[in-house]
């Protein structure tokens, strides 16, 4: 039987295919934490992959394809890392510090080699117009509308104060974690990881309304 | 009497010198905040200066020293836009409250067009080993040192609380300040900076021996 034959070896090229489009893809992600999203190349992904580079310029009609699916790739690795298990906990002032913890340890951990994906893509893409720092600023938005969502709903929940500020405390603790993964990058040490953590329990310790500590 | 004659065209060739060599750094400043400081080529600054490659190659024997002379420019101009008008204030909680409020001003005045320099340059070069991250790591020890011996002279003064700890504020001032950069550039509106300027009083006030509101 010919037919179910055709079938599977076609459904096999196509595994093959997403299984090395997403080594591409991790590869990428990796390098644009190092070198810079801006600096990927085919010769550059070809080296660190050890595949051909007919076999990469396959994957992606173009760069600018290239550099919208690694930020896809980034985003689908900081929803297992970080999003799913701080979904995990219950909502509210637990699950935002877990979201924070969480966001801190992959920096800690170094998920990707040099920091925070979003934060050096941001660094480098603000001033670069076009669709690559348009998906970047759409992520940053859906991020920080993540954290306004958790403190409006431990708001809700009679956890925090009424007159808690949502986006302005979510810029707070952002802005937190962010200049700790650069200073964690340029000085190599982790104090600015542990000062951020510090900072965030106290913002968030400062608006509940039974007051833990301060 | 040819030797005066000699020493004032010696004098006027070095001046010239001086003179275009500052143009090209204050340039190369502007462009490092927008297509980066490893973007920097001759080609690139001889287009943005209207110069000749070949001046423009004569002021710098390699890339990087072009990399390195174009940041001690931009803490030239940092001193002349943020600290000697800050430091024109009395020492203390005033002062500090003016260096924040002038760091944000120049981000906002766009004095580079792609915001803080020192911000774009380590998010750049914070995973680059090398004498240029070696030079950017040294401005951000002398900058948040900066920001913790005025925070320090605030508790000498007894005008912040004898537990304000002057490294972990001087890391949430400045962290305040880098995402609000970096959100500022990214979504082109300037809320960043107000919610900066904002949390940067509430926890100034937060720390004064008298409390002025919270």
């Amino acid at each position: 039987m010919s037919v179910p034959d055709a079938e599977n070896s076609s459904r096999k090229l196509r595994s093959d295919g997403e299984r090395s489009r997403k080594r591409i893809l991790e590869t990428a992600a990796d390098l644009a934490t190092t070198i810079g999203l801006g600096g990927l190349s085919i010769g550059e992904l070809a080296r660190a992959t050890g595949m051909s580079k007919g076999g990469i310029a396959a994957h992606f009609a173009s760069k600018q394809l290239l550099q919208l699916a690694t930020i896809d790739m980034a985003l689908s690795i900081f929803q297992r890392e970080v999003l799913d298990p701080a979904f995990r906990t219950s909502p509210g002032v637990p699950r935002l510090l877990s979201i924070c913890e969480h966001d801190l340890s992959y920096i800690r951990r170094r998920v990707f080699p040099g920091g925070c994906f979003f934060s050096a893509v941001a660094a480098e893409f603000c001033n670069r117009a076009g669709s690559v720092k348009n998906r970047i600023a759409e992520a940053s938005k859906v991020w920080l509308g993540l954290l306004e969502t958790t403190i409006r709903e431990a708001v809700e929940l009679g956890q925090l104060r009424n007159d808690t500020d949502p986006e302005q405390l979510a810029f707070e603790l952002n802005g937190l974690i962010v200049s700790a993964n650069f200073e964690y990058m340029l000085h190599e040490e982790p104090t600015p990881l542990d000062r951020a953590e510090h900072a965030i329990n106290r913002a968030v310790d400062a608006r509940r309304t039974i007051q833990h500590g301060a």
